[in-house]
Parts: structure tokens; sequence; C-alpha cells
């Protein structure tokens, strides 16, 4: 299989991501039928309402049946359900690829539940947006930006997929499941962790005072729960791992702070300020 | 005294909080001059050319004689320092005010260093930019915004100075040093030692990945050294306070995550989820 030869590709979890991926899908590759499922009756509606996609299907079967590519577009969790759920339904040589938070997890119940028949790969594009749902769905929402591939660049399918995404004006970079893990729970995972806790730290009067420095660090404490205690429980070793390392960081800070150490405080503070200089 | 006699005000560091104080002023209070001491003939040469005051000197002495309203907008240590140089300078029933991030020192300073004939007010302006120099200053700095004034509302010169930051368009609120430590604390210092910490603990290899939500929590990571260590120091049982508080939420979530207590990471996650929606 190659890409030209692909002519339909199905996509299970037809949200911003999903939604925005059929977008982007239909202005690149003007001869595949993009079909995606939906899971509810409203969905369906919304789904056909909205003209994203080829074919919406309440049909699980129907909407995978002969599809060269099959995209999971949920959260780890149910991607892991989907995995079993589709793997009897699956064309051979057919490629099933994910969005997940996590590849580890992911990668493993790939491996224990599809044929050996169908290629899978791990992806993880680094964009979204604070909406959810298809409605605020974007053709661009993958342009100029990073997709991980947990996978190495070796694999046939993965090269496949990788001219996938660049296609769709995404810059692919690969790495192992695990290295991509430790470095999502770095990046991401472990900032959000500290953005609830900081906001649950912080007594109730004292939110109307809010400085711009604190707005920044909460932001995110209103990502939804439901989706992000399924992503710290898919990565939780190394966000213990994290949360061992910070709390090692303020340690430091407290010690020097109670022996009066001044120099090494600000010391931490521009080891800080040079290292910030350094994100794009 | 009442801000309608007033005809000297002096402004000492006339950097971009001092600088933008300037320009308010010249707006909202006409027929007052507004004086501004200068460290160095560069500076001094600088606010000549940006005509922001009606005089600039290098001569405190003189910078402070007769001002009816002495305004010190330094960092705290400097405000300290300056509060024992000037005490003798100062005119009687003059009052002197600061901007200084911390109020407690602060006003303990003020306390013993002043003359009884001196009435000094700790005010603390909740905005500010990631630019400073008096180059970048706004007349519309305190417009809107919060001032934080730390006295009783009973005084008769922080009566003076309400009146003063409320002419400038800000809204005062009074409350004791010791609550506006804490609030600081909470709010803003503790928020810069986490993301201060965060960026440490990132190796440099990750950097050139990050996401929204790490730009979000590390974009105050970039304040200068040279003012948080200060910052920190003068404020650091409520600080070494937050740190160990905020310790606490770190370990209730290691333990959920180790114990594999789904239902009680995702509660507390919901719980920040519901307070951040009281933020403004």
């Amino acid at each position: 299989m190659n890409l030209k030869s692909v002519k339909k590709i199905a996509i299970i979890g037809v949200g911003f991501m999903g939604g925005s991926l059929a977008l982007a899908m239909k202005r690149k590759f003007a001869n595949i039928s993009i079909w995606g499922y939906a899971r509810s009756q409203k969905s369906y509606n919304k789904l056909k309402k909205l003209k994203i996609l080829d074919k919406a299907t309440l049909n699980l079967e129907k909407c995978v049946l002969n599809a060269d590519i099959v995209i999971l577009a949920l959260p780890v969790e149910a991607v892991i359900a989907c995995l079993e759920e589709i793997a009897p339904l699956l064309r051979k040589n057919s490629i099933v690829f994910d969005l997940g938070s996590t590849k580890k997890l992911i990668e493993k119940a790939a491996l224990s539940y599809l044929p050996k028949e169908v290629s899978f790969v791990g992806c993880h594009p680094l964009c979204g947006s604070e909406k959810s749902g298809a409605e605020f769905a974007r053709w661009d929402t993958y342009k100029n930006s990073i997709c991980l591939i947990a996978s190495s660049a070796k694999e046939k399918a993965a090269k496949i997929i990788e001219q996938f995404w660049k296609k769709l004006g995404s810059k692919v970079i690969f790495m192992s499941s695990g290295s991509h893990d430790e470095l999502l729970s770095s990046i991401s995972h472990f900032p959000h962790l500290i953005s609830f806790s900081l906001i649950q730290l912080t007594p109730d009067n004292y939110l109307k005072f809010c400085s711009g420095s604190f707005k920044d660090l909460t932001r995110i404490s209103s990502s939804p729960a439901s989706i992000w205690a399924d992503i710290f429980f898919s990565n939780k070793k190394n966000l213990i791992n994290d949360i061992d390392g910070f709390v090692k960081v303020l340690s430091k800070f407290k010690e020097f702070l109670e022996k009066g150490n001044k120099r090494d405080v600000f010391n931490l503070i521009k080891k800080a300020n040079t290292k910030h200089m350094s994100i794009k």
C-alpha cells in the first residue's frame, strides 16, 4: 500500500481533532472517501449537518469495512477499548493509527489485539484547542504543527503515515513510545498536574485578585477531569517521577530560603531565565 | 494636607512603574510639579530626552526638598535602603509611599527610619509589564487596575493616597501588611517560584517541543533574578508555607496515582475545574 492507492479512510471519534483531520484530508486527498463513526443519533445528526465527512454512519462495522486507513481520534482509554472492538473488522494490510496523548499503553494494546496483517502506527499531533466538538474543527489545525510518531522511521507503515502528516503540513518526529511518554509527562501532563494543584491550594477569597502570572499558571486548570484523569493514569510512572523531581527542586528553594542563601536563590532563578530563552 | 494643596511630587525610581505614574499624574494633576531622581548621568539623559517629568535631577536632596508626596518606585530592598537615606531630607507633614511587592518589611523599615511628622503609606498596584524602563511607560498603566494599600482605611494619609489612586483610575483595597504578603505569596510570588522550578526540571532537549500549556506555565520564568531573589526573601515565611502546602497537594496526587484511585484523581481535577470558573 501507498498513499496514492488509498480509497477509504475511517475516523472513529469525530470531535475537534477527528473533525479537523476530516477537513484537512478533504483538501489534500481529493479522491479518498472519508467515513466517520457516530456513537449516537445525536452526534450522527450533528455530523450530517456539519458536512465534514463523505459518509457518517452509526454502524461501526460498516465504517471500518474495507478502509485502507482507520484513525482513532479518541482519548487514551477509549483508543484501547476501540482497538479490541475493531480488531476483527479490519481489512488485511490496512493501517490503524491513533492520536492519543500517551503511546506506551496504546502500543501494547495494539500489539495484543490487532491481527498480524494490520499495521499500527501510534501518532500524537502536538496541537489542539480548548474547545471540543466537531463544530469547532478547522482544516488548518495540523498545519505547521509537530506530529510525534511512536515508531522506528524504518517501518513501512510508519513511512506511509509520515507522508500523510507531511501532506497535511505537519512536521514529523519519530521516537519510541517510552521516550514519547517521558517527554509528554514533562512538557504537558505534569504542567497540567501543577496547574490543578496550584488552584487547589489557593484560598477561594484570593481568586478575585489574581494577577497575570496566576492566570497564566491556572489557565489549563479548566482542562476536563474526565480526559485528564485518564491521561494521568496512562502515564503514571513518568508523572510520579516528575512529581518527585519537582519536590526536590522546591526543597532546594526552601532550604536556600531558610538558610538565607540569597546567592543560591539568585542562581536558581538565573538558570531558569537562561533556559527560558531557548523556548521557541 | 489634602490632594488639592499638593504642589510637588518626587519620584525616586523612574522606570516603567515610576515613569507610568509620572505620565498619569501629568494628565490628572495639571498643577503639580513632578520631579524625578536619576541615579546616573545615563538615566538622567534618558529622562530628559523622554520628557516625562517636569524636572529630572541627579541630586536626591533637591529632588525630595519640599515635596508634599515622595513616591518610591523601587524594588523591596531598595525601598528599605532609600527610606533610611531620605528620612532626614523630608518635609514635615509630607507623605511617602512605595510600590514594593511585599509590605511587612517595608512597613517595619518606615516605622523605624521615618520621623514622626512624616506619614508612610505602603501601596502595591497589581499591574505591571514584562518590559522594564521608563521608555515603555504608559499613562494608562494604573487605569482599571487594583491598588492594595497596606493600612487601615481610617488613617488620614491613607485616605489622601486612596484619593490619589482613584484619580488615576485604580480600584483601592485596604488590608494589613501581613494579609497583603500572604495574598501576594499565593497569587504571585509562589507562582513565580513554580515557574522557575518547572523550567529547571525540564531537560534542555525537551524545550523545543514545548506545547501551549508548558509555555503558559513558564512564561514568567523570564522574570529577572535580581528582582525576584529579593522578593522571595522579603516574603520568605509565606513562601515556605506555600511550598509546604503545595508539596502536600502533590503528595496526594502521587498517593492516588500509586494506589490506582482514579475516582480521587478525577475529583481533585474536578475541584480545580470548578475553582477555575471563579477567576475573572
